[in-house]
């Protein structure tokens, strides 16, 4: 049957709305659609190579009065959007961070899609809660957090869209802890300092900013060789600060930094942050995912210290955007922070202090059932499956690295703890600028670069769901190529 | 055949990963659910039965070490969580504000999870930045607000989260702008001052906390008889800051508060705000879906006087969560307010200034391809498919009031001007605590409540996708059963 654009096949011709009987037909469409867009990610070019604007032309300039059919939706997929797709999923995707995805994670999420809960309150969907409370308190042991972030305690962990929006709440816990919730009654006033490692993420500037601290009141602590934050300057700064009369508050420690992966040394600076009563936050946004396996744990020790944590499953586990897991070791803190109780979302639940209400975990109020996703993808791999991909991704990294070792016109340009390999050639910036750009242009694959010791860095990361040992032997050939030419 | 917990069936055996194969079946599966979900939904009680922790003490108190079959998943999904969702897209859902959903936005999604690209920068996936541009410049005329607001004036749309967190965008870039961003720079001092009404929605109150202006510094101006904000008092309040030396920078309006639907008069509370150079933001987070209808659009008469937008597909639109739609005017305030750009995410597309790179439109870096749902919501009804049932909603919430109103038992407590009815028994707190409780407690609808002039009020939200004529007849015969009993 050919569908025209004007006919709405798709839905109820009187209510407009899609049937649960043509949602199935349409459904399976759309699974389909993707499971063929997995069988053949490798044909497109990794990077899009659409320029500006060139999506937005080929669309109508209006919205149609009538509704259209579902097939020709499908169709505009295929031919207008795909074309616009720097495919994330693809196994020889190595730029950023990964942001990973699988089956199983795609279809809790699509449950979630479908039951449409509003998880804001324990009241308005108690399994919504519940089952993030719970798979949240698996992956302690799992990755052998300390218990004290275990909601079985005074701790408890949620998940959060981003470790931006984590390390956000947690500087706002950590700004009313000093200041006695004055803050939150009173405002900033300009006297709270922050502290973390110039190599940190930079959403931590703008967290400073957001909360109102400043971006004069963050302190980016120096790092050494490694490019991991230096305890001794940390303590002499925050020394530093408290005479000058200001109030430190806060310490972002990162574990697996976005420019290099370097890991700060959390056991010193926990140290300097109990002994002088700071708020210590720890960022291990990709790299904590490692931690499933005992034998890379030893990049959270020192984690005995910190006040919350975070790590991102929607980077390196399987589970698809957005799912970033935050834990607090003393949830009243947060709570304290973050809530704001009006009368229409009063209820008993609520009113028992039984249950948690996610709302005072985070910075807006609505959220969806995001840890369908997760659970189903703990359950499909089961810890051992998780394990057995973040070991190959390692050791596929690690490869990768002795390569660039082994060849005299490249170096690494940091050590590679994980699975991410920071290098270059040592022809300088211009040549590695080419290097890049011509193998982005090319399709074959994607990465993407930072500086360190001001020095054009390429990054390559390996993270991605399907990435095998042909696809990192391929890149390297690849990278070889275009050293050459 | 039979499928044992301990099998994976659902994946490749070595690799552990759902092959494309092995997704399009159990994707299938999923759809398949979901369509019998949709279909026999009227059969559960609305709001979920079970008592605190029963979720949780239904699941394993550990994580599995190996993988388990997808069936087995699917199967807890309907024994162990399905008793613990309160069906928000229950046809009898009349509680808050409806997060109502569709088949067309559940697919939009699906593909979105599929995709699993990172749209925080126009290069990381261009069709997801110029989509969201184009879908959110398709609403500017569908909904008739101000041309200001189109991405090819100085303004431009996004899509965030929630109405929370456009909220907070809005008042950090006032708060930015009232201090030539020496906030951002130097932190807060105390001096700044937000204005919204005592009927606003609570998420003011934590913005003010998070931006680190104070709860002190949010003046909850008093409204009139019907809960919308007195201009006069505004205007007051403002000259009585300044003339205490603070510094005013931010007003939110509400178009339909979350308590009654009440309407703030913009047109004078922008001629304040303009007059005295103070970002006016109108949070129109349920409601502003009925300005789609030309005889609605009354309702933000006024809003060329403002500098940011907000209203929730999410809400009324038929699109899942998440989706708010934020309008700014001036785009270059919001960006400059919220922009941070280390190395590594730096590239050409972001350094020829033609590209927008959503991230600095928002408080986290990530973020997921919304814009599908939306453009497949949008093309699938029509505007006139959407319309539709903006009127029907709106009529079914009219007809429930004239019955309201026409019992001598109950009273409205509020006017009605779109889909919410405010409503009490004439009885007394007492009584209409037990009615609702009682009509919570038989499952056959949901509604929750508010107080109004310091007494108890039921809300009755008509805003479910499904919701039909007899629904609404049975809850009004349900309600009128309880009030009698």
């Amino acid at each position: 049957m050919k569908e025209s654009a004007k006919a709405s096949p798709a839905s109820d011709q009187e209510s407009f709305h899609m049937t649960p009987d043509e949602f199935r037909r349409r459904g399976h469409e759309v699974v389909d659609w993707i499971a063929d867009y997995f069988k053949k990610i490798e044909d497109h070019p990794v990077l899009s190579r659409v320029v500006p604007g060139e999506i937005r032309a080929s669309l109508p300039a209006s919205a149609p009065l009538q509704g259209e059919s579902f097939g020709a939706m499908l169709q505009d997929v295929e031919n207008l959007i795909l074309p616009g797709i720097t495919h994330w999923q693809s196994p020889n995707f190595f730029a950023y961070f990964p942001s990973n995805n699988s089956g199983p994670s795609i279809l809790g999420d699509l449950l979630s899609s479908g039951f449409g809960v509003q998880g804001m309150l324990w009241a308005t969907s108690p399994a919504c809660t519940e089952l993030e409370t719970h798979v949240l308190d698996w992956l302690v042991p799992m990755l052998g957090l300390p218990e004290k972030f275990l909601s079985t305690t005074s701790g408890g962990g949620v998940i959060q869209d981003t470790a931006s929006s984590a390390s956000l709440c947690a500087l706002l816990a950590a700004r009313e802890r000093a200041t006695n919730f004055a803050s939150n009654e009173h405002g900033c006033d300009g006297k709270l300092v922050a502290y973390t490692s110039s190599q940190a993420h930079s959403s931590i500037e703008k967290d400073v900013k957001i909360a109102g601290l400043g971006r004069k009141n963050l302190r980016l602590i120096d790092v050494d060789e490694n490019f991991a934050m230096q305890p001794e300057a940390l303590a002499a700064q925050i020394q530093q600060d408290r005479e000058a009369g200001l109030i430190p508050c806060f310490v972002c420690a990162t574990v697996g930094t976005t420019s290099s992966n370097a890991i700060d040394p959390l056991p010193p600076i926990g140290r300097i942050c109990r002994k002088q009563n700071l708020w210590f936050h720890v960022d291990a946004a990709m790299s904590g995912t490692a931690a499933l396996c005992p034998e890379f744990r030893h990049i959270q020790d020192g984690l005995e210290f910190a006040d919350s944590y975070a790590f991102n499953p929607h980077k390196w586990m399987f589970t698809n955007f957005d799912c970033d897991c935050f834990y607090v070791a003393d949830r009243k803190a947060l709570i304290q922070t973050l809530s704001v109780l009006p009368e229409y979302l009063k209820n008993k639940a609520t009113e028992s202090g039984s249950v948690f209400d996610y709302r005072d975990w985070q910075i807006p109020l609505g959220r969806r059932f995001r840890a369908l996703k997760l659970w189903f993808v703990i359950r499909h791999y089961g810890v051992e499956g998780l394990q057995h991909h973040i070991r190959k991704h390692v050791s596929l990294a690690q490869q990768f690295a002795s390569w660039v070792k082994d060849d005299e016109q490249f170096e690494l340009a940091a050590p590679a703890p994980l699975n991410l390999v920071c290098f270059r050639h040592k022809g300088g910036d211009e040549i590695n600028q080419q290097i890049i750009d011509r193998l982005n242009r090319s399709g074959d694959l994607y990465l993407t670069h930072t500086r360190l010791n001001d020095r054009l860095t390429l990054r390559f990361c390996v993270g991605q769901t399907n990435t095998e040992l042909r696809h990192v032997e391929g890149a390297w050939k690849r990278i070889q190529e275009e050293a050459k030419s």
